[in-house]
């Protein structure tokens, strides 16, 4: 994916000899730099976090500092700032086994008013590059920053560290979060299934897992790797790409259950209608005015009981799909980790305004480097699964699908436990204090 | 729990080595035996079933043989029987690492026309011990089949196996099945506050996380292990023990936000009003005519919502909290298997319909024993939470609470992976043929 001409080779699992740092005048000029953490979290980006600190300890100019900002930009603008080059050895280590995201997030659009106020506090701190982890709005907010910062002829580099559970940045292999997040429902489906299959000689019949994803059904699809059997679930993956069919699905339902004695399904919560209505929707909209989706599994259980008077059970994951740390994929935990340093990288070699991605250069066994690609690819549309790595019905994973999606859920990462639950621990980090 | 003297202790982390199989008649001419399972599945039923196996297959006299029904006590007298004697060490391992249950389950009632059927099935086979694995339901079902064959003057010893993730069974002081369930949702409430924390900033404020439970609120109450320390969720725990009153939860959540600008809540779905009705249930039933539950998590979201202008998450686990082997209680599965062992040493001493249960000797470290109790004991009302178990205003564990639940919880006991996935496998069955 994406054109090798514009992107160069950071990282290959330890950074190569010959990475030069060509330090540039910005990063000598206003030599610190921020991180800041945006979108929905995920239960590695703090792994991205915790690699982006320890290679901005190793290798930026003595001196350099690194903070954070609290609730991302948000923070930024209110000055609520901390020492991350504070941060020791252990604490990183703990941060990189916990959770949700440290410093905390936003969806803030950066509005007119809040222009000056960016490029002050940048400056007050002497902030030559912006890190900004997040997905696609922490994309296009980097866009924003970036452009304010020409505006007012301030010299910034941004960089955009990829992180999102919806796998839907283009030009990268995967996205950081995603492969944990895919590992968690497709071993979620895999128990309920045979919970299911236990149950349904003489009660509930079909179970529902819905996934998130609102325009995308990278998480719904990777469901389909519990399959390893044909009769084993999920029975029916139903994405957004595929307009739901109601009298179709049914069918299918019916026709797995004669079969097999039970049907298992997995759904993306943005499914939408023939003309494009989400089939549900709370009435609730977030801070960007997107509405909040959630409850199409019970809503999709309630037409299947109606029509095919099969009792249902029905599971919304929610936020335990993408907080998940106790069983992440050690594959996007090595990916995220890295994704952090790299970003390092970047800035010091005086890349600016890119991105750093993965790319695949194997299936099996998967190897995958870092590349550094132009800030404006990432910002491109959504990445949304494509037409052939489904099976032509739409309801199965295809082999295609498979042969991407298999290695990202690859290997265990186990958080350390204290007694019986994960010891996760975010770091007591150090605020900065303001000059009146 | 129990009296002392109606018990003896049959199982102390290894047989005590005193125990005599003083074989009785009913064994001696019948004895081949059955086991069949009951109910909801849990993470660790096949934990049970694995160490009920492995001691017959050690301890049962020569040439008796072990039958399993599938699909409970519909399997028997449908006369769908396996040959349980027939599985080798490497197929009992894989057993009890895979959730669900292996043989299929089910809640069905005996009824008059069917005891004739029961008691020649019972014969047929010259099955001499019936173990039946199961919560309340089972226990009830094993009173019948006991009255029935007595009516038939069919020798029979009936062995109740516990097993529930709703802990509601009297007389034990666990349930298999509910200290895993527990961790899992203890893991999941922790993950899904961290996450929720990092986002409250300028999103959704409220979680809430709808457990199973339908009388007793056990596993909401384990949610409360999840907090550490004052500020850290959940923040409430609402339990069918205490009955619902809107203005407090608001009143509750509103504080709880104002204080740390977030407040994570577990909620058991059988949550009931001021007037016992149900908060929410849906229209179906399951086979024994109970009504289906599931819905009050998104049904309190709403009132959030509604009343306080908060966006809410809310997450409903649903079947992933009863299967969730890939994240179980090293303790639990130790009794879930120490359980099924004590049955088969409770059938060859002779000990007619007893039940295996677990007697506490100490909290911290935690210490205990399993111990034969009389069957009727069993079937005593459900238990439920006391009310020293909460704090007085019942929204959060107190410490006699915490001091109960914490050991059920500890040690983890990982399944082995393949490709990325939990490599569960239930053994290929062989049925046993019928003569014509």
């Amino acid at each position: 994916m994406g054109g090798d001409d514009a992107i160069s080779v950071i990282f290959q699992s330890s950074p190569p000899p010959g990475v030069g740092y060509s330090r540039n005048p910005v990063v000598t000029q206003n030599c610190n730099a921020l991180y800041a953490q945006a979108g929905g979290v995920t239960a590695v980006i703090n792994s991205t976090a915790a690699g982006l600190i320890a290679a901005w300890r190793q290798q930026a100019p003595a001196g350099a500092r690194l903070f954070g900002a609290r609730d991302g930009i948000v923070g930024l603008l209110e000055e609520r700032l901390v020492d991350l080059s504070a941060l020791h050895e252990p604490e990183l280590d703990m941060l990189g086994y916990s959770p949700s995201a440290a410093l905390g997030t936003c969806r803030h659009v950066l509005q007119p008013e809040e222009h000056a106020r960016l490029v002050a506090v940048l400056q007050r701190h002497r902030i030559g590059t912006v890190f900004y982890n997040g997905g696609g709005g922490a994309a296009r907010a980097c866009g924003d920053i970036l452009a304010i910062a020409q505006a007012a002829g301030y010299p910034l580099n941004v960089v955009h560290v990829p992180k999102t559970i919806d796998n839907d940045i283009p030009d990268t292999d995967a996205c950081p979060g995603f492969g944990s997040a895919a590992k968690y429902l497709a071993t979620s489906l895999r128990e309920a299934s045979l919970d299911l299959a236990a149950m349904a000689g003489s009660s509930s019949k079909v179970f529902i897992l819905e996934t998130m994803g609102r325009y995308s059904g990278w998480l719904t699809a990777a469901c389909g790797l519990a399959a390893r059997h044909p009769g084993e679930g999920p029975h029916i993956l139903l994405l957004p790409e595929r307009p739901f069919d109601e009298e179709r699905f049914l069918r299918r339902v019916r026709e797995t259950v004669d079969r097999y004695g039970h049907c298992a399904v997995a759904a993306s919560e943005g499914l939408t209608g023939a003309n494009g209505e989400l089939l549900h929707a709370t009435g609730q909209r977030d801070a960007a005015g997107d509405r909040q989706l959630g409850g199409v599994a019970p809503w999709l259980a309630a037409r299947v009981t109606a029509r095919l008077g099969y009792k249902c059970h029905w599971s919304v994951a929610d936020y335990l799909q993408r907080s998940a740390r106790h069983l992440v994929s050690a594959t996007d935990v090595a990916q995220a980790r890295a994704t952090g340093q790299a970003a390092v990288m970047i800035a010091l070699a005086g890349e600016r305004h890119f991105s750093p991605v993965i790319r695949r250069l194997a299936d099996d066994p998967y190897r995958w480097d870092i590349v550094a690609a132009p800030l404006a690819v990432v910002t491109a549309p959504e990445r949304r699964v494509p037409a052939d790595f489904l099976t032509a019905d739409g309801y199965q994973l295809s082999a295609a699908g498979r042969r991407y999606l298999a290695p990202l859920i690859v290997g265990e990462d186990y958080p350390p436990f204290r007694d019986g639950l994960p010891d996760y621990r975010i770091p007591a980090f150090t605020d900065i204090s303001l000059s009146p």
